[in-house]
């Protein structure tokens, strides 16, 4: 990553620092190519393999606790100006930067409700609690959660160049397979060809290769996160797929329903118009409704609303997620109140947070119809970062 | 990852599970691919978005609790027989698999001391808490370290083949670089090259793409999990690279050192020659030392006493550690008993535990030595899964 994408974030933690009134942010990771906090790439920009301690201060100072191994690396992020080595072991150089910070809080990244904010595992928590238990720095741990989530949020300006760029190489990609795209084809070989666009392109798919894209040809194949199956698509049915790219270290995340024209059709079938009138018209009306101030829940609420007016089948996700160096980026969710989603439901949207819009539905006997499109908060709304899909992609 | 390969590994943890009088090994995790338990892969073969539960039972049982939207990716792994899928939240559905299965033991992956035992967030530790709390299944929770730490640890006879493959693709790689490599070349050069190699064989690297290979070229370049820098590689020097493909999800993890003779020169003068000796011989020596029922810290001790005979600096790392899907892949090491390194240098080492053996030194005037070699513990011994380095490599 750009020393100066790590630059910008770690400008805007210590920002963000000073609109919290939090003293510290300490990220503590090891062995982060395995499992490493999610905030990490963000705001250290490169990997560490010993027990590491990340401080970021609300005065602007930035620290690093590191196995003498890793020195080297952080070094050359350019990012970290003062870098301490350790060789035994990091407890007395960490008890002497906390001596020396003396921080009202430390803000340590975990979290019941938010993944992307709980980078802290329970074993290093532990192993924590064995240092600092004794000292008067234990009782002034606080979750970092509303720091790393904001950080990550808030997209900065280099963030969103680089997800508008994600977002072309994918209408690139969507633009090879309407020309290839024939009946006859199985989910299978729809997604070996998608898989071929990104391999031609040196790109890694922007979620777990084995489904993304994730295929539903015609009425007779199971829709969620599922690998492709041998389901062959014909005349007369809808083909959808939910893919994404990870280009640059960021991502795309869309969905786009092509429909295969039957012999003697020159359009769509009325009810495979309709789905796109009701599809199309709800992420229209839920982008009208999201704005800087709303709760996640209640932009949500938009689309659970017209579903129960069209008389259809309740939307089992949320409506959308954030989305940026990951395709889930946490935080805010535009969902449901529901146990699955925990607190993220009621956070409320902020300008530069970058959110998908996504439902589908069912169009019986012709298969699943879905879009999903990529916005960007404004400071009164949102804007859209691809051309929103409203009609079928018509397969001659 | 072949469905056979997650159920030699799940046959695995059940043996291990008796083996250690455990009824209940509960894996949880959610977005795995941003922050997964380091089991995941091995026991369930595919990653997940939502809150997810797999119940992995002594007599042989596996249920997984997931998001709806998981439910037909688990199905395809074709390991996982029973599968819960939820909408709104977990709870109901965790709350009764316990109640069914009634184990005396629930075992959590949380290990202070062993990152490859430890996925379970703070976060999450603290939502189970929430879910489990007032229930008795609460004081029934122990870490799950020896049995995550077990089944990763005993290669299976697929993860020994695939952990070769790796090496032999290496070993052609040290190949192509002895035939290119000349004087003039940069670090960052040759570090190009190496990815070259990667790229063309569609092949990711061990570790951090930015330090792997890790390049040390002549007397005057830093030592460490560096990236490449602009130091040139001249004639008289030594050149040490720390380098691994990851292939087939193994990776392998080697360190080769070259000598590029100077003007006049048909072999390494003696100092290297002193070297080679010196840092092969310990690797002989540690080797002789490996066996199942030795402690971890007992191999490394033959490094160290072996340095401290020679009189050279003593070797600011672990001798060894395990290698297999992760380039460190955890548990018991090879390791002296410093507190950096925990618990893990007690571990016991066992049959079918795959390690590295490293160690390097500085050869004054003519740069860094280092060797780096994998062996797979056997009934007895140990056994070289590559051909030991012995003599520098002459570049001419």
């Amino acid at each position: 990553m750009a020393a100066n994408l790590v630059g910008e974030k770690l400008a805007q933690a210590t920002a963000i620092l000073d609109e919290l009134g939090v003293d510290l942010w300490m990220i503590v990771a090891r062995e982060s190519d395995v499992l490493g906090d999610p905030s990490l790439p963000l705001v250290v920009g490169t990997s560490v393999t010993w027990e590491s301690f990340f401080f970021i201060s609300r005065s602007g100072e930035r620290l690093a606790i590191v196995g003498t191994g890793d020195v080297e690396n952080i070094k050359q992020t350019g990012a970290w100006d003062e870098i301490i080595g350790y060789v035994q072991g990091p407890t007395t150089a960490l008890l002497d930067a906390l001596e020396r910070f003396d921080p009202r809080q430390i803000a340590l990244n975990y979290a019941p409700d938010n993944n992307m904010a709980d980078g802290l595992t329970f074993g290093m928590y532990l192993k924590l609690r064995e240092m600092l238990g004794k000292t008067r720095f234990w009782e002034r741990i606080i979750s970092g959660e509303p720091i790393a989530s904001r950080v990550r949020g808030r997209k900065s300006d280099e963030e969103i160049r680089r997800i508008r760029a994600s977002i072309a190489t994918t209408n690139e990609i969507w633009e090879q397979l309407e020309e290839w795209i024939r009946p006859g084809a199985s989910e299978r070989e729809i997604a070996e060809f998608m898989h071929e666009q990104l391999n031609r392109r040196g790109l890694s798919s922007a979620w777990d290769w084995n489904y993304c894209p994730s295929v539903t040809a015609g009425p007779n194949s199971p829709i969620g996160h599922a690998g492709p199956a041998d389901v062959t698509l014909e005349r007369g049915q809808l083909l959808s797929l939910d893919f994404g790219v990870l280009q640059d270290e960021y991502c795309s995340d869309m969905q786009r329903t092509f429909y295969l024209l039957a012999e003697g059709e020159t359009e769509a079938p009325a009810p495979v118009e309709r789905g796109f009138r009701i599809i199309s018209g709800i992420i229209r009306a839920a982008a009208d409704a999201l704005k800087p101030g709303v709760a996640g829940w209640e932009v949500d609420q938009v689309c659970r609303e017209a579903f129960a007016r069209e008389g259809i089948t309740e939307w089992g996700f949320a409506l959308g997620h954030q989305m940026g160096r990951s395709v889930h980026d946490g935080g805010t969710l535009l969902g449901p109140r529901w146990e699955r989603y925990g607190r993220q439901p009621y956070g409320i949207v902020e300008e530069n947070e970058v959110y998908t819009l996504e439902i589908g539905m069912t169009v019986p006997g012709y298969g699943w119809l879905s879009l999903e499109d990529d916005v960007v908060v404004t400071a009164n709304g949102c804007e859209f970062l691809c051309e929103p899909q409203t009609k079928p992609i018509l397969i001659g």
